[in-house]
């Protein structure tokens, strides 16, 4: 078994060596991965440079540091730096939840949509990063997940997120699977003056959680581990058929 | 009625100018932009360095250039540059079009996804560009269907992506409401040596599509306009239900 490992908090974060240690007994491990931290790159991929790759050994793994965001990392490892296909993509373990309508600017929720948009099995995992940071408790988590998945795969366009709130195993209350909930921040902009006086901008803000039940956005808040199905259409079928009518819309 | 136009290639495309100019005679209009093109940023936002603005007049319209992306702008605008909330924030013009899958890469679609987050109604057009570029043929469609979605609006996590085939208006086929298609692309990496004989690779890719009928891929390519509700829920509500024993998952 193959697995192969990206982040977007870079290939020195703690949290993909984390995975990497608790799937070395399991399977052959390749990770591919930011050269440096890409938070909040959303879904981006690298149209106007080449990207560069340089290759690194961390314990019994190789790994590949690439000058890119998750989605490139994982194209590239795809096509070009695996010896064959993985049987699973890991992106993760983030620091720092990907709960609700954020995972929309996640990159490491992205690295895993890359491959399941080329048909491979992937998940993605965050810890709620509160306290001293558990990231052998999410990778735990991960192992069971992966053989799990293994065993009842998701659909082709499914991927599963994974958020693992900041607590030693015995504390965390259980598993919810749940859907995205709403994530909406208020205060999101900062202005301050430079030396010269002129206004520069920092994007900030505090969260407002509504905290709507059965959502991932409350399970992590109470102390679950929540789980989610996430694909890539984003098409509102719902509303879709009552739609119909614009074909003839007179312009 | 005041419209806020953003886009991801940025404020001196003319996508962007062609709709300023639509919709000057029917409503205030502002532009709010990145100041160079930020394409496939998907739904990045710059939270490690601040953002800087300059402020232009193009045409009767004021205009905002933001050394960031289309998400950033939209965020910046709504909290800071704007003298109240738009009516409508419109991204576009794109150059090409953002149809199925890749909608994930689309800085354009970002743009739309940040105002519908906000609960500010929203629309990404984007023009299939093959040969002259017809923006003005989608620019009156613009403004027909903000017209429509005044007095019709979709739910408020609901944007309306608009993809427009690059022909005259009297060669246009008509109108498709359609569902996401599914676009994927082959030898998606191009490696070169540099001049020291060190491998760089460049992203690049040949369109696989696979044209399923009442698809916005398969509209567009048949001389369609395509219209598709797309909402911000990535959750695969579909096969959540059948998840529901992971709760009891023993690890």
């Amino acid at each position: 078994m193959l697995i192969l490992l990206t982040n977007d908090d870079g290939i020195l974060a703690p949290g993909i060596h984390a995975l990497r240690q608790a799937f070395e007994p399991l399977a052959e491990v390749i990770l591919v991965a930011p050269d440096r931290e890409r938070s909040a790159t959303g879904h981006g991929i690298t149209m106007h440079k080449p990207l560069r790759v340089e290759q690194y050994t961390f314990g019994r793994s190789q790994g590949y540091a690439v000058s890119g965001t998750p989605a490139d990392c994982v194209k590239l490892a795809l096509e070009q730096l695996l010896p064959k296909q993985p049987d699973l993509v890991i992106s993760g373990i983030n620091r720092g939840a990907n709960l609700g309508t954020d995972i929309l600017y996640s990159g490491t929720v992205s690295g895993a949509l890359e491959a399941i948009i080329n048909g491979i099995p992937a998940m993605a995992v965050s810890l709620d990063v509160r306290h001293k940071g558990n990231y052998e408790v999410a990778a735990e988590f991960a192992t069971k997940m992966a053989s799990f998945l293994t065993q009842h795969p998701l659909p082709k366009n499914t991927l599963m997120n994974i958020n693992v709130p900041d607590l030693d195993k015995h504390d965390i209350k259980g598993i919810k699977v749940a859907k995205l909930g709403l994530r909406r921040y208020i205060d999101c902009v900062e202005e301050r003056k430079d030396p010269r006086g002129k206004s520069y901008y920092w994007l900030s803000g505090k969260l407002l959680d509504e905290l709507e039940p059965e959502t991932d956005v409350w399970a992590v808040s109470q102390g679950y581990i929540a789980l989610t199905p996430v694909h890539y259409d984003l098409t509102n079928h719902h509303i879709l058929p009552s739609l119909q009518g614009l074909a003839n819309l007179n312009w």
